[in-house]
């Protein structure tokens, strides 16, 4: 039986960059895979939707060369050679982990991984013990029992980044990261969609006004929303698919190609043998504490299985904590309240923190600035005027509480505004923080200076 | 005579922000401006650019679309409407100017303007009197002996932007950022351009890394790049353009058009009454304390005209602070060790702090990381992994002494290190700021990691 000072089942982005860093401290590690390296999101998440989402905005700019002083005919797109070159981009990134595998000397171990009593992981019959086992399996589309995906009418993101052809009318149900960002793909890409949400907001997690300039971009470029609006079930029997949509204003049936639930996720917890060793489990996720240990010692958890914010980057910051705590490094817990999310549709939204509504809803006296790209030199530049960047400080402590962007690019600058309130800063030092000119990361430091009443552009 | 609190003298982005910040501090304001509102800046430099290379970023997209799954047939552009929205995205930006100084109460005073004792200032033989008067005149394009400019063969960044025809062979002299801007222009337009500079390398005040990438990028792009190479003297006798030019091979003559002249900037001092009240100048640079007071009170200079980086966004920042300390706010002096500088070619160039060799120079034992581009997800899905993020920390103290970006949106990435060192964050603050996945500001979660041994996808 193979001996590993670390086991970590599962190879997304919790589990290969876990094994990277256990490397690196000197462990002898393996990674336990039943399908390709890199798991959902490098294989069928966030790389392959960035892909799509890239000839989507290339896309664009060939249907607006004119608003450029550009020419051309018949700008057209070959669907399959969009989602080709989408899956060449996820094979190459899952290349390079089997690389990054290789050169630190991580055992890959193929097949469906179960932890065992004893500190034993089993994959298809063969056993293999730890030290320290990290349990970093994942999570799937959900499924809701009103729409059960049949993979071939009502589908997942999984189907959705690969359909043979693209479907003329599409529903999305779910207008989270992953619903709004199909949504404008496949919209961008000539498929007449619609978005089903049940909440009075399409990306509900975001600030208010973010979710209110995004329907409003979204139904400028031809999205149908609903909000409030729940599908109760789907018939498949004709050639289509006919949706049940029950609104305020009642019922209406919906006719499309292709339904797409985007609907959240179920983390992979079942048949790993959780319950074989005892491992305590709430509410689909699997309980840690703050180094994500598991109730059973030598058995730890990180990434979607967890109660942490189901997102790539969180699952990685997880996995590097829990293996340099395991090395005895002095770490601190993981700020779950500093966790930016990026959703890439076009315009691009990105946050960090509270939003207005979190804020207050907490009674905190809060300070509101916001600074819209229309006022802003380069987005003016850029044909770009879509979106706003809006901060939000505690008006007695000066403590930075959120920062919410919509626009084109935002998703590479809330790191600004990550760094900024991981080291405390205040407001004035933002303001103080000389941003070039000109860039659209200037409105940052203007929507501070908006919240202190020393905005200049506006 | 009209009498105010401040008079600017000049309204480009030294001059309009320093009156809107004026004015926010209660000062009665009035800003003299010969041209048009914005100055330099907004009329015949950073914006107008930005919108030309905007075009060209998209013409890139339109002759590359079959990268993306894309088809289109007969990808043109049409110089004059290029350069017509590139005029009116300038005139938009004007107008806004004109907007906020009507907003703001500021008086503007249209012609030019001298300043004279008693604190007053002249308008085309008009009189006003200030307590504070402060120069904003800015700069303009320099002219070498060798290379005198007449705006049609020979001529400035102010030409280049609005060019008749386009030439069809171009010589740049000069590798700054003017300079590789309309380097990149061009020859994307399809203008044969080839660049001399007198240094050992383009871009020079980059990092030497930042230079070879760049080197690799434009000469893979077709661009042609003469080094240590110096044009001696250019004949414009003829129907187009010789320029000779001397380099450590020996001479040599090149033919073109147009030869671009982007060999730095001159400070507009001269004519503008300094001798008259007696401020003090020293090599083309007004003097100014921390404070930006020439040696004369009641006078203070901001911007081009001052020691400073000659950078739009310095010259804002000057102004604001120099109005704030007359307001009497306890004010910080600027920390020019903190600037970021940006290049909007393709790849863009943006960095801020010290290179590696001056950190060298300066004998400090440096701790370098870098991370390529190449080795980033965001980056593969978006065609964009030409470029790397480059940390330079001090070895011994762990600051943050220098951070340089070559790639595809940099020029929005810079702010996140600006905002960092100005917080003196270490390279372990960074690290473990979680950076949202997948983006290309994780380069910088990564080249910090790899400063510190801790690189994951390297």
């Amino acid at each position: 039986m193979s001996k590993y000072d670390i086991i970590v089942l599962g190879s997304g982005p919790g589990g290969y960059v876990t094994a990277i860093r256990a490397s690196q401290l000197g462990f002898k590690t393996a990674v336990v895979e039943k399908e390709s390296l890199g798991g959902v999101c490098l294989n069928w998440g966030c790389i392959p939707t960035k892909a799509l989402l890239k000839s989507a905005q290339v896309f664009e700019y060939l249907k607006h060369a004119e608003d450029y002083g550009l020419k051309v005919k018949d700008a057209e797109h070959d669907f399959d050679a969009v989602v080709k070159r989408s899956r060449g981009v996820a094979d190459g990134m899952s290349n390079g982990v089997k690389f990054l595998m290789k050169k630190n000397k991580i055992d890959v171990i193929e097949g469906y991984g179960k932890v065992k009593p004893g500190k034993k992981v089993e994959v298809d019959g063969k056993e293999y013990s730890a030290d320290h086992i990290i349990i970093a399996t994942g999570a799937r589309s959900r499924e809701l029992p009103s729409l059960p995906q049949d993979g071939q009418k009502v589908i997942g993101y999984r189907q959705a980044m690969t359909l043979d052809k693209q479907p003329k009318k599409m529903i999305v149900v779910g207008s989270g990261a992953i619903g709004v960002e199909f949504a404008y793909f496949y919209n961008s890409m000539g498929t007449e969609v619609t978005i089903v949400e049940f909440l009075p907001k399409i990306v509900p997690v975001e600030d208010d006004e973010v979710s209110k300039q995004l329907e409003r971009s979204f139904k400028k470029s031809g999205i149908k929303i609903m909000t409030s609006a729940e599908v109760t079930s789907v018939d498949t029997s004709g050639s289509g698919v006919k949706a049940t949509v029950k609104t305020k204003k009642g019922e209406e049936v919906l006719e499309a190609d292709i339904v797409l639930s985007a609907v959240g996720i179920k983390s992979n917890i079942e048949d790993i043998g959780l319950e074989d060793v005892g491992i305590v489990v709430d509410r689909d996720k699997i309980l840690v504490n703050d180094y994500y240990q598991t109730n059973i010692p030598g058995y730890y958890a990180i990434g979607d299985v967890t109660p942490g914010q189901a997102l790539a980057h969180v699952a990685s910051a997880e996995g590097i904590l829990c293996v340099e705590k395991i090395a005895g490094q002095h770490v601190e817990p993981l700020d779950y309240g500093n966790i930016p999310g990026c959703t890439y549709c076009s315009p691009e939204v990105a946050s960090v923190g509270l939003t207005e509504a979190q804020a207050k809803e907490q009674g905190i006296d809060v300070k509101i600035g916001k600074f819209p790209f229309s006022a802003s030199g380069k987005a003016s530049a850029g044909g770009n005027k879509d979106g706003f960047v809006k901060v939000i400080f505690d008006a007695k402590y000066g403590e930075w509480l959120g920062c919410h962007m919509i626009g084109a690019g935002v998703t590479d600058m809330i790191a600004e505004a990550v760094l900024g309130r991981k080291l405390e800063t205040t407001g004035h030092e933002v303001l103080k923080a000389v941003h070039p000119h000109p860039t659209m990361s200037e409105a940052v430091m203007e929507a501070v200076a908006d919240a202190y009443d020393e905005v200049i552009h506006l």
